[in-house]
């Protein structure tokens, strides 16, 4: 069986007889001589060669961009994300605006009304403040992860609790019997801190004492780790835990290579899964720093730039959450 | 001693009495009533706050968009570096358009095209492909890291000869005897070839047999260096190099990883040093995977923002480097 390959770009050129860019040119409204562009337009019919169609339900007077507001992309999981985005903003025609506010109020709100000025056909956020109030004349938004006071505007987020079960039902699985959870949490309230209400759910649903550090994000985590520890180890030197669920595959990394520098061994001694799914080097390598809740990055931007789009606005529900998987990243004892 | 704060948007808001919203938008020019606006603009002389002085050099009808095309932003580098170049545009009130071409010419030149159907002020470009004939309009570009025939358009790029002579300085002084060089290339021309150079540079200058992997990129990275490997096994398994110099930290990874595998110990056995200063989970983590040779991520987008906004480009010389250093990342004995 033989699928026809869709036309390229390249085919519309060689067809035509003219160079890539004049097609790309032709594509994207900038002027060419007369004669090239009826070659490159009969090129496009000959080959049914689909133009990326531009982005319907948006302002008439559009400027194809969208502007994505995130912290920065020097964290992985940002900068996947803001790849996705960019990705499937592509392929429906429109450009990226990114604007990385390092998660300061003042500089998203900065950002945002650059974009306003540069006329953005839409917003898609990862932000700290309530930025809902300084939108004006109706401009497209949607929010991913954080929590927002504003109902009316849409988020799309991993389903966090289901992940906080997942992650103790997975550990319970590989033969713990005492996992405990631990997290460094943001000041503002996201759908992240539903992580610990999946735990807690599941501490309940399978007879476990809860047992956790749960603390406010600092410089002294490693510090507030180490003390955890201590306070869990039997006078022979065993601990009286055998898993963690770690908030974030970074706060999993950190309690590894704390064991390991106590001498104790992972997985073998203690099994540890995280949340995100970062794998190192980005893309390039698809090996995973620990064990982990892996979020559906690229869905989640698809997710984000669909709703964005949504024609009929009153048919978007308020909060989108997409499943996660769990993923081997050595950290856990495979059954 | 105390130095006396510059004064932020914040101040300015408090002093006129208004909401930060208000200071932005007079600031990014978006109407306001009048009696607000002349009460920022009062705040605004009264704390002496300075505006982003917006780029200068630029057309005259500005966007104040400059277009970024690199292939994504997975890669941790790119990601890095897009975030500085964007810092970079940001503080002179510039936006950032970021293209993400994955490497593919013909999806280059169509971000191109629509980069310029949005008249940006500027492009600049890690880019795998000749794009300079694809700019008209005497629209600003520099380019980063590539290879360019175009020798008009400036170049920036870490000074990579003296990165691949420093790797083999380092490696002697840390006392080993045998440093080999391993790299898996792109097809394309970049100044990163210049770290082979620099190596076989040292190599002649220390009096050392040059003895390396030098192969075009595939996905059979680790076989090669399996190979390689085994090669330079003696009978009684232990190995006839004692340092390696590896062409990015990514491939210093896989080789440690393979050594460890095989039961040798890093940096006990073999001694490892990478290219890039890559850090694990992004800036969160000050960890390198690797010691390394670190390009100066944030002055390299700084110097290209700088260039590209330079009024008088004649002074501008076509190709600027800038220095890299060594640092430790677990793979070197210190002395």
């Amino acid at each position: 069986m033989t699928t026809k390959r869709a036309a390229t770009m390249k085919d519309v050129a060689r067809e035509a007889g003219v160079a890539l860019g004049t097609v790309s040119k032709v594509i994207n409204g900038i002027p060419v001589s007369e004669p090239n562009r009826i070659k490159v337009e009969k090129a496009i019919e000959a080959l049914h060669y689909e133009v990326n169609t531009y982005a319907r339900g948006l302002k008439t007077q559009r400027s194809n961009l969208v502007a994505l507001i995130i912290p920065n992309t020097h964290n992985p999981f940002f900068a996947s994300f803001a790849d996705h985005i960019g990705a499937a903003l592509y392929k429906r025609g429109l450009k990226l605006l990114l604007c990385c506010a390092d998660g300061i109020p003042e500089k998203e709100i900065d950002h945002l009304n650059m974009a306003m000025n540069n006329k953005v056909d839409g917003v898609i956020a990862l932000t700290y403040s309530d930025i809902g109030k300084y939108i004006t004349n109706n401009l497209p938004i949607v929010v991913f992860d954080r929590f927002f006071e504003n109902q009316v505007i849409p988020r799309v987020a991993s389903d966090n609790f289901a992940g906080g079960c997942l992650a103790i039902e997975k550990l319970l699985e590989f033969g713990c019997k005492h996992p405990v959870y631990i997290r460094f949490h943001s000041v503002f309230p996201g759908e992240s801190d539903k992580r610990r209400d999946g735990y807690l759910h599941a501490c309940a649903k399978y007879g476990l004492e809860p047992n956790y550090l749960d603390m406010v994000d600092c410089d002294e985590k490693i510090d507030h780790m180490k003390r955890f520890l201590d306070r869990h180890k039997n006078p022979d030197g065993t601990l009286r835990f055998d898993g963690v669920f770690a908030h974030t595959d970074y706060h999993g990394y950190l309690f590894m290579s704390l064991l390991q520098r106590e001498g104790y061994r992972v997985p073998e001694d203690v099994q540890i899964i995280g949340f995100d799914g970062i794998c190192k080097f980005g893309n390039i390598e698809e090996e995973l720093f620990v064990s982990s809740i892996c979020q559906p990055l690229e869905p989640l931007a698809e997710k984000c730039v669909e709703i964005l789009l949504a024609q009929e606005t009153q048919t978007v529900p308020s909060l989108t959450l997409l499943p996660v998987t769990y993923r081997y990243g050595g950290t856990t004892k495979e059954s």
